[in-house]
Formats: C-alpha cells, sequence, structure tokens
C-alpha cells in the first residue's frame, strides 16, 4: 500500500476520536476528509488540524461527503447514533468500502461505566446488520482512548485489534494502521471478537477510574 | 503480609495451571497443598514440585484436604466440572475463606475457540451463584496461558487482572498475587468484569492460532 493512496473519510469525525485519527492518517500521508453533520465544525475541525500540519492537507464536508469517494470510512460517532447515522447514508457509501467501527456501547451509573449488552453480542455485530452487504465492516480502534487518539504528539504505543469477517478488508485496514505511529495493529479475528473489545474498553475506562489515570490501554505480550 | 503465613490450597491442581501457581507461590514462600480427586495424582504433582524446590515444600491431599484450613484456595478444574466441584465441597470451605477462580467456559469448533455465553454472564458470576455465602469470590489468572503458569522458569511478564465484589478479599488476593514474580496485580472491579477476562481469554487463544505463538497475554499501557 502508499499511503499517499489512501482515502480515509470521518463520520462524525469532529470528536476527538475523529480528528486524532484524521490527524494521524493525515500526517501519515493519507487523504483525509472530516465529515459532519455541520459543515461548519467540520470546518473547524479540519481548520485546527491543518494548522497543526502546516498546510492545507485535511479536506470537510458532510458526512455524504466524507463517505463518498472514501476508501476506509471511520464511525466515530457515539454508539448511540451509529445505527441511525448508517441507515441514513447506506446508499453513499461506494462499493467493496470499508467501514471501520470504533464504537462501544456504555452507560455510566454512579460514575461507574457498564458495558451494554446487545442482543447481537456487539455493537459491531449490531451495525453490521444495519449496513449494506457491499460495505465490510472491521472493527478496531476500540481500546483505544479518545483522548489519548486526539494528543497527537503522543505516539499511541499500544496495540490496536483488529475484528473483521473479510480477511481482505481487516488486512488493509491493519496496514493502513501500520502508518499510524507507535500503533501495533493485531488480528483479532472475526466480527464476533468485538464481544471482547468493546468489554475491554469497559475495563479499562474502570482501571483509569480506580488507579486515577487517563489513558489505560492494552498490548499483548508475547507477540514479537 | 507475611507470605510465609499464607496457606494456599488447589482443587484439582495437578493440571498446568495448578501445578504451575503451586510451584510459583511455594518458592514465594507460601504454604501449598495441591489437592485432586486422586490423592495419587496429588502425589506426584507434589512429588514433581518438591524435587524442582529441592525440599518437601508443597504438600497433597483430596481436594477437601487442600480446601480446608486454606485462606486462598484456586479452583483449577476445567469450567465443565467447575460448578459440580463446587456443589461437592460446598461444606469444606472455611468461613470467610477466598476462593479463586480460574476457570473460562470454551469450546473449539474446527480449531476455533469459542467463547461459551452463560446466563449469569460469566463463569465466575455462575459460579459465585453456586458457592456458601460465606466464601468469597475472586476471579484472578483467567488471562494466563496455563502453559505459562508451567514453565516455572519464566517470569510471566504481564497483568494479572483481578476482580471481585469484595474489595477486602480482592486486596488480599492482589497482594498475594504481588509475590510472583513477573505478575502485576491489576485491579479489574466487581467479579461482573470476568465477562470481559473470559473474553480476553479467547481472544488470546485465537491471537495464539493467528500468529503461531503460544502464551499472548496482556499487559496495562498507561498504568505506572
Amino acid at each position: 500500500m502508499n499511503i499517499n493512496d489512501l482515502r480515509v473519510g470521518l463520520i462524525g469525525g469532529t470528536g476527538e476520536e475523529g480528528r486524532g485519527l484524521a490527524l494521524r492518517w493525515s500526517s501519515a500521508g493519507a487523504k483525509v476528509t472530516i465529515g459532519s453533520r455541520s459543515i461548519e465544525r467540520a470546518g473547524l475541525a479540519a481548520a485546527e488540524i491543518n494548522r497543526v500540519l502546516g498546510g492545507s492537507y485535511v479536506l470537510h464536508g458532510s458526512n455524504k461527503d466524507a463517505i463518498e469517494g472514501a476508501e476506509i470510512v471511520l464511525l466515530t460517532v457515539p454508539f448511540e447514533h451509529a445505527a441511525s447515522t448508517l441507515e441514513e447514508h447506506a446508499a453513499d457509501f461506494a462499493p467493496e468500502s470499508i467501514l471501520i467501527d470504533l464504537t462501544v456501547p456504555v452507560s455510566f451509573d454512579k460514575g461507574r461505566a457498564r458495558y451494554v449488552d446487545l442482543p447481537e453480542g456487539s455493537a459491531s455485530e449490531h451495525l453490521r446488520a444495519r449496513l449494506p452487504e457491499r460495505v465490510y465492516l472491521v472493527a478496531a480502534f476500540k481500546t483505544e482512548p479518545a483522548h489519548l487518539l486526539a494528543r497527537h504528539n503522543e505516539a499511541l504505543d499500544c496495540d490496536v485489534f483488529v475484528a473483521g469477517d473479510s480477511k481482505e478488508a481487516k488486512a488493509r485496514v491493519m496496514e493502513a494502521i501500520s502508518f499510524i505511529g507507535g500503533a501495533r495493529p493485531v488480528d483479532a479475528g472475526m466480527l464476533e471478537s468485538a464481544r471482547a473489545l468493546e468489554r475491554m474498553t469497559v475495563l479499562a475506562i474502570g482501571i483509569n477510574r480506580r488507579y486515577k489515570i487517563k489513558a489505560a490501554r492494552y498490548r499483548v505480550v508475547g507477540l514479537t
């Protein structure tokens, strides 16, 4: 893969996760478009990143703009809005495009994070059932803290677990991730593995709280 | 805690996990009793460990022997036998003793590991419901590969996630784990977190298979 050929689009890309990944992939050479329901907010986010990068690298537009023409689309909206957003934009995805699902269904009870069980077993499987068949769904970046992604001067220094039912799509995403500094892509198997990954995120949120830290994340030991 | 005061008993302690932890805790100074349904097999396992340690350190007996008088009891039987074993020995636990549950419900489908969903959400919660109230249940060592535990010359070099509803019991287990070389105990929260931990084990088994490695395990990054 030549990173300069990689076109990435972000749905709801104005949050910490979206801005952080837009900057990291853009500075690696990918062509990134930040999408949002508000073009104004997308423009502000892109301007902020371009200021950091020192040039006009990142594009912006509507979510439709971000999806169309992108080879890899990132779903960086909260889980609560994920299904409705995908349903709204089902027609916008190019055939054989890849959607990376970053969502984790979590609720907070007196400050304590709890995983929200879904009938399909995970958010990724829930969304898979709502996505056109011509789009590949890959779960990734589930366990990376959003504000760590946003701290662009900091290497991620962790493993990025990648799960999906299409080996080719998964390999493509893993290769794209390998361009991000400090991120080691790890093949986490079929999409069903999202059941583990999403719960690992909730576990990390709890570890953050108990140890008064901010960016608990994971590395696999024994894998070189 | 003085490690020399720690009395550890192992239910079904003749497997790799049991032998490995018996040796590691015994060599740290704890008083360890290996229990088994077969006293003969318990004796062979203890003799093997004592040969490595160069003295008569580890005791052996029936599972009842291992449970009675132990402050921390390890449940090192396969998940399939866990509930029936606990029901058989419910009366043998001392009040306020701690049972560490290491079980993970997993099935294999053409070599691929799959997590077996349980109505209670996890093996630990399933077993909690079958254990007398006077016994504390703590989930730990769920994500450590059995044969790594058994390779006694090798430091574990990973985080040992510890989950449980009693803060005191959890703290006691974490302290006991801190005597094992290379094992960092990490407070994983309430027993419900076993839902994440058990699935992480299945994820690690899959990573072993895909990467042709043998001892994938985890470390939390960002926690010092």
